[in-house]
């Protein structure tokens, strides 16, 4: 499995922000972790409060290190909380479990990486995210 | 009381990740503890999410270090779920409450150390883990 | 003092590649912190080492904290190490006393913040950031 | 680029220990790190000392992390001590710059993970490490 590309990176923190503009978001900030969990890109939109980047991290970042996307860990957050609240703790209080943590796979299903998108409402943070990876081809799961 | 040997480990592994793909689980990672609560061995399946040695850990970590196995765990976590978060933070965020942390006990019933399974339900990490220890004769508390 | 614009910070991560790939550098990562020592933006070069975003923050963040560049942090280091240890353990671990963290000054001599480089010598790092601050017209301490 | 399959993990640990047992060496304690630095196998010889895990996965962490195996870290070390003191801190601890830490690659140069050794002395570790790299038909950088 390719690791994601720097050319890539780019391109889904770019489109994600410009969707957001074109759905009226607030100030967006916008990570992407490679299949290990480590940061490839970060863009924090002007205006956006200043610990945007932990949050996004935390989204992306829980994302790759468990396989599980945003929508997934706040089910189980929902469901049994102490264990999320777990987990955070044994990731460093790296763990947001909440969408905008959103899986990159290639066309064979593998994990290239995550985007970790922060900013307006969880939903309206995983819509962006979505369509920002949409434009490199490759499979997001929210 | 003797330590856990290597040999018992590997077996406690090897045994646990057969039982799982005999169950048709999602790939396992599976950590033996020592009695100290010391990693001994640990093997992480191909698949599996990177990062699951921390949840592994942690199940493992909790039970040897209160001498309560993981159902014991998750039963004072729905009972009084801030006793164990603050337990997590004691221990740097190294318990993770739920079944998969199972006590290694001797005939005679002292600990010896802790298996911790994950990558599919706890339940069923538990049950794979609870068959790996079987197969070295010691008892197992799940 | 203005904030340091997003436009900005990725003119000083493209102006900075661009003068590594100029120099035949080692594939560089680049980190725009702002005044306040949060992440603005942050790029890492296709085959650099997972880490290096950790050095690049590490090199910044100290030198906006601190309100010292890399090299004057350097410089302290070589002098009194046990100082700049207890600031290394002060912030977290993340201050790296090393050449590659540059102040970023409007005309006025006020910090907007600061970059990180990492990647090849420390002071090759230093060179390509000061030539990639240069392309926005702002003022670069090395 | 393929992830580093439990299989050839295994054989590493095995081949490693099994070279330490030829060379009449102390217990040892070996670690594979995949490509991210993410815990893939670990396996700690009888005898050895409870908190060996730390010092193997410590010399295999620094060395994924920065693209720079044992021998290198500790040159880096011997010449600017307070470097990469600076640089344990960044990774929370997680840096042990000394022979042991070996960066496992492919043929093409790429690489895949690192293995982390212990118990003996430094040298004596890192010998028996290569030795267990090279029954994979891998190559081993220390």
């Amino acid at each position: 499995m390719a690791e994601i590309s720097l050319r890539r990176a780019r391109t889904i923190i770019r489109e994600t922000l410009k969707k957001g503009r074109d759905m009226g978001l607030k100030p967006l900030s916008v990570v992407v972790l490679d299949a290990g969990g480590h940061v490839k890109a970060f863009e924090r939109e002007d205006a956006a409060a200043p610990g945007r980047f932990a949050i996004a991290h935390g989204k992306a970042y829980g994302a790759v290190m468990l396989g599980m996307a945003g929508k997934a860990q706040m089910a189980r957050a929902e469901q049994q909380a102490y264990f999320m609240a777990a987990v955070n703790g044994a990731y460093g209080g790296q763990v947001i479990p909440v969408p905008g943590g959103i899986l990159i796979r290639d066309k064979k299903g593998n994990v290239m990486g995550a985007v970790g998108v922060t900013g307006d409402t969880s939903d309206n943070d995983a819509e962006a995210g979505l369509a920002g990876i949409a434009e490199t081809g490759l499979e997001g799961e929210a």
